[in-house]
């Protein structure tokens, strides 16, 4: 999960996942949308499929299981795997392909189980929003985007697109470390529903276990949105750096509910999906995920609150500080600008001797009262005691 | 209900519960939506049951009447209550399950009363928005939130769960003390429509009591907002504590709005329900609930208006203080450089003798007269006064 | 009406209408929101009738008529009423009762006049948003808002709540005086519509006059609004309370806005009720009343756009004044301050004659120079010219 | 058209439109709502005809015409032009009634074509948004909204309201100027579809050029947004009434949106009616102008964007001028305020000689050394260069 | 494509394509639009032909094709092709029109392809919102609008119209350039699925590459997001520059969106066609096209979100930067005016010598002390060591 620093430090020093993000500059722009834009292959063929570069090579998994069976393996070769799904036609399977590249394999598998090559575009292209379709009389494709909170504070999201069959599930995913295992192991403990259920049942917990990883997707970035405020709260200078990183916060979470919205959507779309394709035993389960993507977008607006407090905040700090600054101007200058005014009068070289030999009386006498300076010197302490309380008074001194 | 400091007192001190949300540093964070997010559990087996652990043992209550009969007694075991339960059918039932932390008693009444296990999860969950679910051909699965304004500052919600059967209420809840006690109150006086009319009259009765109290919530609100408002007016300083507690209230705001926006909708919902399951009598009593339900949002719109001003009161009220202490700045320095000017002139030290004997009459002649220093105060003097006037008239001194 | 000031005095004082304001320090705050969130009743049996402390004692008032006849009464008691109500049968009236504060007759005339307990609920409750029902196969009840622009800057609604029969209309509010008196007057002149057509008309006519009072109620806020904008462009300081009232005002104008909206909503219902009820030749004055509501809406917004330009004009403004203080400082001391550099520099004490007897040729020999003085007053005049024009070309001086 | 200042001017002085709006104070405030608030008559009889006072008195003009015939005159009273049009009925007619202030006439009017009070009276009202009715089963009422931008950048409005019938369009304005010209040229060069399509047709013609009209108005609002973003990039200084009209640009173009959505909406019923009142082909047209009126929609969206960002940066341009009028003022006194101290240090009158005789070497001796004087200058020399350099690195010296 | 400038340079001078955006002062207010306004005919007869000045003069190409067959030619005269074409009715044909200046050739071919004159109107005129029409039950029209980002920051955007018919496909645009050459490319390499389905085919590629476009489109400007934020963060002074071109981009994206709005609903309505106008397996692709207009709405709102934070960034840094000059004055103020002040103290003339013989033993006895300056000295350091710790705990010294 995601290296969010811990609070506790003293100096609050800016930890290493922020400085990772420092020396990437460009972490308000939407560098993940632009990569998603700028990776769209202009007048290509629709449906054909085009593998991307990083993509991994495909390892198969499959579990086949009923309620008394259960057989978990990795696939060395696909014939390998389609000849044992073939000869167990009475098990149900769970075919889960990691890893992309490999144009001619992802061709058979797409001819093998009858998937339109348009479906097949989406499963390998670079973004699909979540959606669920139709087809073949019965049969679903959907997709999910798996989130992740990164350590650079980006949300990470992948893809997971399943097709469910009379007997099967097929899973793509381009990686190798999922969050699925959760499924894996109840399977694995052998006593779970899905044994005993249809696949559309396996489908729905796999749907059901990317929508539960929404929340701790949500958790980190609720903690690191009280670590900012903390920061805001504990810092002396305002921090360009800082705001920074609650507009990237604020963009994650924008995005976040952006990778949400198709999700709710698209379990709507389930939920009214006939009931002799989705039977109405099932759609009590989908009605719960329902229930779970409104809390999550709920969550989202939460956080999105959140952050616009955040940036108040932030502005109103800053401009608390130059407030600060002036302050301490104001009260250094109208204390000593008088003073100095006042100390340069008796600077002042006025003669007491007329040149033409008389006394000009009242050319500066004070300096000739032999306490002339102890009474200036109090005088000045009392302007400046004055000035000290009119300020004291005005709540400028604290 | 809440502690909020009353207003009258002399100094406006931040009373105590204030006090208690500044050593609270996550004010503005929602972490009662972090807290929400960190607690779901991923990939559990949907409809699972799983305790919190902060949860109360469960106390069980229970109120039997029918036109004539009237018994309230809380059950010391489960067995005691479903046999009375079950003896006496011809009665009807207020069942009151208060306290979730037993798992097993839990699971036997899930089974006893054919609730769904997901339903049960929404039960025991950490938090699931109002809503309502018809079930069984009849019986319904009711969740309202009941909300508390806490002293210090936040809104308290717990979950209040109803399902309805032939002649009884179910009702659970995590928390010994509700507010459900004006009803019980009604019920005990013995003159209540409710000893006269179907179960589904006690879960409006129980529906409508919850809606009540949004309101005594949204007033403290209220009245915390003044509060806050008096405080910008009154205070002499820009205090950061303020705007975060402003930016605090608002959240509060924005949170209850999303409360209340489930609980219209599902009220609503009743309302579309079949005249079967809910007969037209009974809706004109929902409908009532309805209007409340909007008046409540409508009130929380009011309140969200408010605290946007405020926020614009405050930045604006801290500019004006820049303004004034640049106004200060401005007026003494104005006022002193040039005289500081002035009397730095005349303590130059240019040479009436020249060093070679001759005079130098031009050299600051000015000094020689008789009447040099009374002359140069009464200019200093008009010099100030001329300023003072200025700056009266551009209304900088007030 | 509004007490608005006149806008043609010499100084612009806050007239006493808005000092009111100002000792009220909440103007804010939606104090009218609070009260209402605060008396409403927790956990009272619904359909209870409660009487508000500050009820008017009723008054009963009563207009009778056919295209001939006309007799309008004010009646000492209510069995007087019904007594002559009961034995004109053939005539058309117009009860009106105003004023609660007296339970038994509410409830007989509840009774008697066969209306739902929740609705007289609504009747004498503190607030109702504006709703039309249907009820008895025809009748009709209708929530009206009757507004006003009041003297401390607030908008006061009361309710207009309007029962229809076969040959009446029932009409409650809580006070003696209301906007109705111009119905009256047209019932009085013999000639109206109203005599010669069924009581739907006369609910309509009084629907329609309180609509037609929105639009007085707007002028005074659009009179105050610019009124507001030319103490911003006469004030000389930046005047919190004049912020203070802008934000009164935008609350005015957003709490309008929600008490239209419904009203419009009730028309749109009225004009969605079947025939029967409300007949094809009765819906065309209500949908002059929607033109009406909608055109009230429309104005809402248009001065609620004019408010928001009026607090981004007073920030500006605030900048303005800053940027001017600003101004006269930098001014200031930027001619000064590098002035008394110099006349320092010459008040220095370099010593000419060496105390071991040699002369300092180089220690400020400008001193003994005979147009020493007078050379330097011309490059400090100098100095002062260049920097004058320097900031003349910046446009600091005007 | 409007007369909107030329951009070439070397000073860009404010030019006269717009002292115009100067010496008007209330240019934010929506002046004209609060007139159109002002006048609406409260209590009124509905559908009592009502002339307004600055009404102008009504000429008629009819142009008659059939794919073959051509007449068109101003007929000096209204029983001569009733005698033609009744003479012609195989004919088609535009009667052209321009001014409203002639009340028996009005009323004669309307008798004869048959029109509903309330119809006439939304005719002769202040202000009808745009709306479409159909009555007397296929006649149609339309009211439209024609738009100018003034030389004192106000939108002005009047309305165009038109009835259709089935040989004649019956139009009202109460203006003797209209935009309406092109389509009176259409039909004179006697080539127009006009003359051989029903009225219906000329309907849409009127309809169709009062939209056309919408297109100037806003290239009028754009070209004078074009204005007001030099003026913020060419003024020297933040000038309160430039914001002030950016303000009212902004008011304009919300209110010219609030004009045509009405119209939109009302093009769309049209669109909707049933084909027997309007018929597939006369659609097609109208479908164009709905796309012509969400067209203009999409332009004043365009310009409100703009209008945005204009505030912005004027916002941000205030803010920079702050920013420099503090660069100067620090700058200077950076620079002086050091120097300033070094000579005072040197004005100081520490004594070399004792009083009691022995001399103290160490009170100041740098003024008895013979290169004291120019040694300090050249120190005072490195002072300000040293800081320059620092001020210019850090960009604040251009 | 756009020729914005590289990142990877030293000194991030603002390239060429930015100056030319400077000269022109108007790049906030949308010109486009403005131009796009004007250039509205005012009461033209609708459905009249006008050809816009700059436009280019027809070139004609047609591609004809069929599963074997396939033929692409320039041709010199329209008669030349329509004779091909009719010659050739068992191919199918893209008949691909380049520039419109010909006003007879355009009216020919209105007439020989049936095209409703509104249509030609749309084609012809200068903008048109993407959109789709069925006519002469089957045909479609369909308006796309092609994107692309210029080197001077905006968004150029051409109509391309589509006829479809039987066997052909006319596509009209104004420019001899266009995106479309990738299909073209694919129908030459002859194993294109364009060759073996029916026209619909065609026209559903022409659309969805004019859809790829967006994203090119939307990559340039996101990477120009990135070039502004860099900049923001490496200037050093605030340059009112900069906040024009962020405004100049976020009205890009505005634009871009208002674009792509109407495109996605015109294949919403596609998706709804009939479908014995627009089959099943058609829609398929059209449902792809759909997913992808979404997209590219979903990346414009996450530009939008990127682009509202770089001004919050920006304005905020202007913020920082004020602060950081007043940190400047107040440091060299507050250090420097007290020592002026102490200096000055020294620098008074009081006389220890009375005139009338006596000593004034307590006038300024400081200045007789032996070590009277270096202690001075040594207490004017102090300070300063004093105050600068104080700044430097403040954290105003880094």
């Amino acid at each position: 999960m995601s290296s969010i620093p811990p609070l506790g430090e003293a100096t609050l020093p800016l930890p290493a996942a922020e400085s990772a993000a420092d020396t990437n500059p460009s972490s308000i722009s939407d560098r993940e949308a632009t990569k998603q834009a700028r990776r769209q292959v202009v007048g290509q063929r629709p449906g054909s499929l085009i593998i991307h570069e990083n993509s991994y090579k495909p390892r198969l998994f499959m579990i086949s299981y009923d309620a008394d069976v259960f057989e978990e393996r990795e696939y060395a070769s696909y014939d390998e795997l389609i000849d044992y799904f073939q000869r167990n036609a009475h098990l149900r399977h769970w075919i889960d392909v990691r890893g992309y590249d490999d144009l001619p394999l992802m061709e058979r598998i797409m001819d093998d189980f009858e998937l339109h090559p348009l479906q097949m575009e989406d499963v390998l292209g670079d973004y699909q929003r979540a959606k669920v379709e139709e087809f073949d009389e019965g049969r679903l494709f959907m997709v999910s985007r798996m989130t992740e909170f990164t350590s650079n504070l980006e949300i990470d999201d992948d893809q997971l697109s399943l097709f469910t069959g009379p007997n099967y599930v097929l899973s793509f995913q381009d990686d190798y470390d999922d969050c699925l295992d959760s499924v894996r192991q109840r399977i694995r403990s052998g006593r779970s529903q899905i044994m005993r259920r249809p696949p559309m049942y396996l489908a729905y917990s796999l749907t059901d276990v990317v929508l539960d990883h929404y929340f701790p997707t949500m958790a980190a970035i609720g903690d690191y949105i009280e670590h900012l405020e903390e920061l805001i709260f504990r810092s002396k200078r305002a921090d360009r750096r800082l705001l920074g990183r609650i507009l990237q916060i604020k963009k994650d979470i924008v995005r976040f509910r952006r990778l949400v919205y198709p999700e709710r959507d698209k379990i709507m779309e389930v939920l009214r999906l006939p009931d002799d394709v989705m039977p109405e035993e099932m759609k009590v389960f989908f009605r719960d995920c329902y229930d779970h993507s409104v809390q999550a977008l709920d969550l989202a607006e939460s956080y999105k609150e959140s952050v616009n407090s955040l940036v108040e905040l932030y502005l109103s700090d800053q401009s608390n500080r130059m407030n600060e600054v002036m302050k301490v101007l104001t009260i250094i200058s109208s204390i000593f600008i008088p003073l100095s005014f006042v100390v340069g009068l008796y600077g002042m070289n006025f003669q007491r001797e007329n040149p033409h030999g008389g006394i000009n009386y009242l050319n500066m006498p004070e300096l000739y009262h032999p306490l002339g300076y102890p009474i200036l010197l109090g005088i000045l302490l009392l302007v400046v005691v004055v000035q000290l309380v009119y300020f004291y008074r005005k709540g400028w001194l604290s």
